[in-house]
């Protein structure tokens, strides 16, 4: 019934360079990094066992974790997808770590002006942060344990559910770094206002935010129970600004995850940064000391942008025109000048050939060419975006598109001239709109005894 | 890689009263209801069988359906999660299937006034429902294989992913029989119009509509995909009105399955209908040829509230509260009244049972009290509701609550007086407000040749 991971421990393994082992940190100990008996039973185990009818469940979870529940129905698939994601790390788990299916994405506005209350608000949610990602409770007493007379420590809906690759990521947006916690003076010169690009609509209710936390698992349950959970916690001192749910991702991080769709229908993400490109992440992703802001260093910065997508116009676009705009062929994802469709996917763009007629194969306007390395000094970006649908516009139309999130090491050498490039020309405008924007940095891992942020506050 | 299903049809099986084998109707032909070869290929295939490495999929796919892939990642655990429900049946999937884990529902405004235009969109939804339903693409070219100066036959996105247990149930209502169509004298007595409710702050705008389709699926990219093929192909004649997600079903519909949470982090739906329950579902659930309404025998009919949740009050609020609120135990969900709080989920409440100072330990104010069938003349419900978030609101706090859905013979004698009782008296009104409110009445299932509501239009 209960299922642990084929190392026995519950986890999957570390992806290369995300929340690596403790042993790669020198302050960290070498020794294991949880302790369960140390910090409550897990969230299936607040049932009961005999209420789950698993006897051997109090032994399973004092060795490891529970990653899966034959109960809970059909919520993920194979043992990974219930499996729990390391918190602890030199970068923070939800970055390169392989993609998750489910986002939930919040944006948050600090209301206290207190610096202390911040560093607490912090040091809270790490704790928390930590347990629910093992696939504990948000606190040690859980959401039926503790006593009857006070509001429980956990909201309950994700109980019995697993860990499901529960990663949760923090950044922090240009707005923390005003006069209100005395941050002005640490700010990263990378954190820079994003400019107004040319089509822009954005909606402010939507965009901008003093902090971030991106919630991401196999798992809707677990992700949204995350955020929630996060918010009661941050309540009075925090308040939700906007959030996003993704139902779908749109990107691989890692060579070991087939290459997914967006809502135009086309795979999305296959040139992406991946776990496994070592040397790019370290010249691409992680700031470094170098930098500028030390603070960082380990850490990434992120840009979120909410791209409505025009889907109804794009499904009454022929099939040449799609592809046109994309440089690549809709069912494999093969470019364009690929001779043979097939299997193709990775191949490389050949932007130098030409038709019989000496027009460029891959049209100068066309979206991959525009966003391409070799058009952007060599910038490129680790994308983890989700598609979404939130209900209607009032237009008959769905309100669907994708909610793109991109990590970088500089947002002024990446995303900002991508972008630059793609708002002039790309003839993908006339099916997207972007209407919310927000740019954020992520700090580096927590080491064990540490919490978010620590490198910036002490 | 591929796999099928264990009878290596690729469906499970179908249950008890829903979507039953074509024998089951005399009409029907007892050969396959399905023979693939003849309709286009799955949407699988449509990849070409190399791109895939799946070098024996082609004859898979003639022999069944293909109902797994191998690098589509972790979207569904198990065989069943990514099989084929079946379409045609003497009632609708999608009733007292079980419930799968997510949902795009969508409302639509018929916008054409001609009745044979109507049930020309009906016609080729049916069509394109029975496609989608067994993992194929919307239309015969699918999307990447019809002329390319044309607009794809489906959107793609979908491609490569399995059926994922998707259902596509329809309902009309009552606007659909004003004078339109010629269907006025065919409005069923039971497809009343909802009375208003005491704290109803229902918004028109998520409210009513012609037409609706209830989208279910495994993979929520799979639910949302069918609806938006759906809305494609119902342009010029149909327009969305509103459409709302789920993330996680609220109900189960059998005995097979666990009972899930709601976000109040309570087990809902415990004492639910369930797809097992034939003689109740005879009674209770299907409309009957004496009914009022000859075409509608077989059907059922929907209520669908959007019911906002105040989590954030909720979570502030004791444990001891909130167990008296539901009457139930947060952790297990057995009823206040019992003993033993382990392992009692399904045991019957004891109403009668009083407090040593002579109060009754389940309040006469209590949700589950209230909603009893003992309180309300045996009626009951097929609840198939799904939890929500849609960003936030403005204020701070989440856009989150319960997606009702409701499914029984008779509003008037099922909904309309479990949810008046409710509305004056219950004490979780502080916590909730519907927001959204529709009726109707979903038709009896298709057979082979025929197409959603015929029985009404023919």
């Amino acid at each position: 019934m209960a299922r642990t991971t084929e190392d026995g421990t519950g986890r999957i393994p570390a992806p290369d360079g995300t929340a690596a082992p403790a042993e790669a940190t020198p302050e960290a100990p070498a020794a294991p990094q949880r302790e369960p008996s140390q910090r409550g039973l897990s969230r299936r185990r607040l049932l009961g066992a005999s209420a789950a009818g698993l006897a051997g469940l109090g032994a399973a979870a004092a060795g490891g974790y529970v990653v899966a529940d034959a109960r809970s129905g059909a919520r993920s698939s194979g043992s990974d997808a219930a499996a729990a994601v390391p918190f602890y790390g030199v970068h923070q788990a939800g970055i390169v770590t392989p993609a998750q299916d489910r986002l939930h994405f919040v944006s948050f506005d600090i209301t206290t002006t207190s610096r202390a209350d911040l560093v607490d608000v912090l040091r809270e949610w790490t704790k928390a942060a930590e347990r629910m990602t093992a696939g504990e409770a948000a606190g040690d007493t859980g959401a039926v344990d503790g006593p009857i007379e006070a509001p429980p420590e956990d909201t309950g809906e994700a109980l019995g559910l697993p860990a499901s690759q529960l990663t949760l990521t923090i950044g922090f947006g240009p707005t923390m770094f005003d006069r209100r916690f005395g941050l002005a003076a640490r700010r990263p010169p990378a954190l820079v206002d994003l400019p107004a690009f040319p089509g822009d609509a954005l909606d402010p209710a939507r965009s901008g935010g003093d902090l971030a936390i991106q919630a991401c698992a196999h798992d809707p349950q677990v992700a949204v129970h995350a955020v929630r959970n996060l918010a009661r916690i941050g309540f009075g001192a925090v308040a939700v600004r906007w959030s996003q749910l993704g139902f779908g991702r749109t990107s691989s991080t890692s060579r070991d995850q087939a290459t997914p769709r967006n809502l135009f229908g086309f795979k999305d993400g296959t040139r992406n940064l991946k776990a496994e490109d070592s040397a790019l992440l370290e010249e691409q992703l992680w700031a470094a000391p170098g930098d500028g802001a030390p603070w960082m260093a380990g850490g990434s910065y992120l840009v979120a942008r909410r791209m409505r997508m025009h889907i109804e116009t794009w499904d009454r676009t022929p099939l040449s025109e799609q592809q046109a705009i994309f440089g690549r062929f809709k069912g494999t994802g093969a470019p364009t000048t690929s001779v043979d469709a097939d299997d193709n996917e990775f191949d490389d763009f050949e932007f130098d050939t030409v038709t019989g007629a000496s027009e460029p194969v891959i049209a100068m306007d066309a979206h991959t060419r525009l966003a391409h390395p070799d058009q952007n000094a060599g910038a490129r970006l680790l994308r983890r975006g989700y598609n979404f649908v939130d209900g209607s516009d009032g237009l008959g139309r769905l309100d669907a598109g994708l909610f793109f999130l991109a990590y970088q090491r500089d947002p002024r050498k990446q995303f900002i001239p991508i972008q630059r490039n793609l708002a002039r020309s790309d003839t993908m405008n006339e099916y997207v709109k972007h209407v919310g924007s927000a740019v954020f940095a992520c700090p580096p891992g927590v080491r064990k005894g540490g919490y978010w942020g620590d490198t910036l506050f002490t």
